[in-house]
């Protein structure tokens, strides 16, 4: 607690400092420009955004793909010549999991193929696995007394969770957007996960858990969930755990396009005999259990100041369906992009810019969380370690494809002049805001809960929502290139006005709170 | 020729007499209301839709399919009480073809799913085809010089066609949209093809044959045509040819998704090493090759008039990689729903109503000229038969799902007062547009080109032409039932009030041209 209440006072006491120099901060706007012509001459977006979707495929923590993108990652900053490229252990994940053969048809009442994918860490099906349908709700997949009541009836059937059918309002609205300027005006706390929502969570992975044994002991042949409603086809695919040696291994699971799982529905409700098929071979393997983050450095150059830190990052890992291009090869490219500009500009950092690409996010912000509880604090005993004193800000990009309007400052007052003051120049691209709204849901939120200034730029929400997050969309082809490039300017820049400005950014006062997505 | 001078005369006198009619149409509003009222209260389309898509699948013509589909329909109109429901044979038109089993995955760099779906009429690929990938632009696949001169590189190898990649513009703006007032206002000639066109689609044709055999010859293991820019991940299906038992057999033929296209392009390009997998079992079935269209109908009860005809219909068949709800199950539901509605009243039309379903209509109109040809008229000689002349008019929905929102007259000026008349009624379910315009594309022409006259009415597109229209998203789901009850209700009052109708409907002078989509 004197630790603690140390850095609290520190922390208060930086907010004063920070204060002080706030109004006086001189922005480098010649580098910003400079950054700016470079990366509109000779951005290498593309190219990164290829290997790190399209060659490396999806990268789910632990997979053979997320090896493949991290080690092009770590091989591609060497060669650039940043200093301590490198993969880092954050701490133990859990198994690695691939999808190596997969296919589905319905049988009867004919032949058909059916949109679908395994679902991450589902076991393989050793064959294919052929039989009738059982169709619940939703509310009765979650509802154990229920199952347990029926189980009898899940003998050799495929059980099929599905609510209720689409209707078309979506498809009269766009399914891709930009902010407007009243959006922009009145940002409000956005993503953000209460203690409540993760308990809850937890509860029902509980249940999850208890439902697929039931439907595993009753002999069912394989778990299928229904894609939402209203998106075309598009199957949005995520785990929900397998992946820890512990966790028992359930029934193939898997999930269907909505029109697939309605098909089967009204099929049964008018009586029709249905049957599908399905043969699913994955890999699976306990080899290497430890969860391993991307991390390399662009040394400072300030004798004083090159021991600290501004860092940047996004999370690497993705779901299965496609390459994860927008959540979140996105950000990684364009803070690998950053780097690569700063560095190749020939840039003078005075602190050192350190870039990390996190794995694990997707399953709780894992990646960033084990490596601030390596770094920066304890998660028990809430004391801080040395090294967090020296990392004066992170900066976060996880919100999809779409440009940066702007930044949430999340809570921090004494940073809204300061990135207005360096957002201004960046204005003319659109983006404007700096908002005090927090936003959550992804890895600032690490640092945000050791003390350090953590912070995720307001995007352009582009089809994220609607689209590509978590689903079978999440291709390449659903990035937009000049928007990254957007990012990649304002990023490198505020990155390198970090690393120059005289003194660390200010701090909020530090909580004894337990970290919000700690203990999934 | 003198029966076509003859019939001139006729169909001209036809014209004065029915304008002479025109100003003083008794418009039967009150049974018009309850038509409204029963569709309203005990529609049946959402159970039409369900075994027209759900339960007969696929419809491509003379499939298992499509008789699935013609049984039901028949077996339905009988139960309804309608006479003569048959299948009634058009002629000949080929193989019958149906996807027995799928599977396609990215074997290299690594194991990926890829969406994908076998071309109508595509022989079996006789196990697992597995091999490299050559991508060439469409530009290429249409040039036989180039094909040949480059033919030893496609041996052993997937030839992939694909251009550009994506952008996103098309997703800032809504997929379905409904006709506004002024699109309403300034409804032009649409879906028109003229005979040059028809001339070059014979001659691509033609091509496609050249280069199908260069391929196959060449030793390539599958032709992949990639899908539509800006759909995301919708893949559209068609066929060209096959069905014919004079067809030459191709290598296997398939479509996949544009985002999996430009992902395997953009790794060749980068020198990754790309393998595909791909294993099609499909069944063909030369044992009857007759086309069969259904018909049914409400026989009239006039004793002057019940010889005369009026007809509705829509083609039944569809393509292949979904449920062709939209095209066209959703103009045979509505044509079904309305003669259930004109039978179920117990109304008492004086002319005989005669529906029928077409087949062959995606491979040019075939099911609807075939009974064209059969009852009304020679196609080579131009001369009529006697049928002809009994047919009041033939009403046809085939533009989706959307609801009605006026009338192609089809520059048959003394119609348009008439359903000026006729649709005012309906003027408060968003039906208003009377144009004189002419609209293409579908089996309403062979009717036109027979001197009958035929029309197909103005809908709202909806997502026909952005996403549903040949493509896997063709599913029940993305049918609007509200905008069907709409459509039903406008046909069965149009219908019925035809068949009261003292006189037969204004003729357009018969002209002595070649039917346009003859020779495919």
């Amino acid at each position: 607690m004197t630790h603690l209440k140390y850095l609290f006072i520190s922390g208060a006491l930086l907010l004063v400092h920070a204060g002080s120099y706030a109004q006086q901060d001189v922005v480098d706007t010649a580098t910003f420009n400079r950054i700016r012509k470079a990366e509109l001459s000779s951005s290498q977006i593309p190219q990164i955004a290829h290997y790190l979707t399209d060659v490396s495929g999806a990268r789910l923590t632990n997979s053979p793909g997320y090896s493949r993108a991290a080690s092009w990652a770590v091989a591609t900053m060497k060669k650039w010549g940043l200093a301590n490229a490198a993969t880092e252990r954050w701490g133990t994940f859990g198994k690695s999991w691939e999808v190596q053969d997969f296919s589905m048809m319905m049988r009867a009442p004919y032949n058909a193929q059916i949109r679908a994918y395994p679902t991450p860490w589902s076991p393989s099906s050793k064959g294919q696995l052929q039989g009738g349908v059982v169709v619940i709700t939703p509310t009765q997949s979650m509802d154990t007394t229920y199952l347990s009541n029926h189980a009898t009836e899940y003998k050799g059937k495929f059980v099929l969770v599905t609510g209720t059918a689409a209707d078309h309002k979506k498809n009269f609205e766009p399914s891709a957007e930009r902010l407007t300027d009243t959006a922009l005006a009145n940002l409000k706390d956005t993503y953000m996960v209460p203690k409540g929502i993760i308990n809850m969570y937890n509860d029902r992975m509980k249940v999850f858990k208890t439902a697929d044994m039931i439907l595993k002991n009753a002999g069912a042949l394989a778990f299928i969930s229904a894609g939402r409603n209203n998106v075309n086809g598009t199957v949005f695919v995520q785990g929900y755990y397998g992946y820890k040696l512990t966790d028992p291994e359930t029934i193939p699971q898997l999930s269907i396009a909505l029109e697939d799982a309605q098909k089967i529905k009204r099929l049964l409700q008018s009586g029709q005999k249905v049957e599908l098929a399905m043969s699913f071979t994955g890999k699976s393997s306990s080899e290497d259990t430890n969860g391993y983050n991307v991390v390399g450095e662009i040394p400072g150059t300030d004798p004083k100041l090159k021991s600290q830190l501004v860092m940047l990052g996004g999370h690497l890992d993705s779901w299965q369906a496609a390459t994860g291009a927008t959540d979140n090869a996105a950000g990684c490219i364009v803070m690998l992009e950053a780097v690569r500009l700063l560095d190749s500009l020939g840039l003078k950092p005075k602190r050192t810019i350190r870039i990390a690409l996190w794995s694990g996010e997707e399953q709780g912000l894992l990646g960033s969380f084990g490596y601030v509880k390596n770094h920066f604090r304890d998660a028990v005993k809430f004391t801080v370690k040395p090294e967090q004193a020296k990392v004066s800000a992170y900066f976060n990009l996880d919100n999809g494809t779409g440009k940066i309007r702007g930044i949430y400052a999340q809570s921090n007052e004494k940073m809204k002049p300061i990135f207005e003051q360096w957002l201004k120049p960046f204005n003319d691209l659109g983006a404007t805001a700096v908002t005090l709204a927090n936003t959550g849901s992804t890895d600032h939120l690490s640092f945000d809960w050791a003390g350090i200034p953590g912070f995720q730029f307001v995007q352009d929400p582009i089809d994220y929502e609607t689209r590509t997050h978590h689903s079978n969309m999440d291709d390449y082809d659903h990035l937009m290139i000049d928007d990254l490039k957007q990012a990649a300017i304002i990023v490198a820049s505020f990155v390198y006005q970090a690393s120059i400005r005289p003194e660390m950014l200010p701090r909020k006062p530090l909580e004894n709170e337990t970290f919000v997505f700690d203990g999934f």
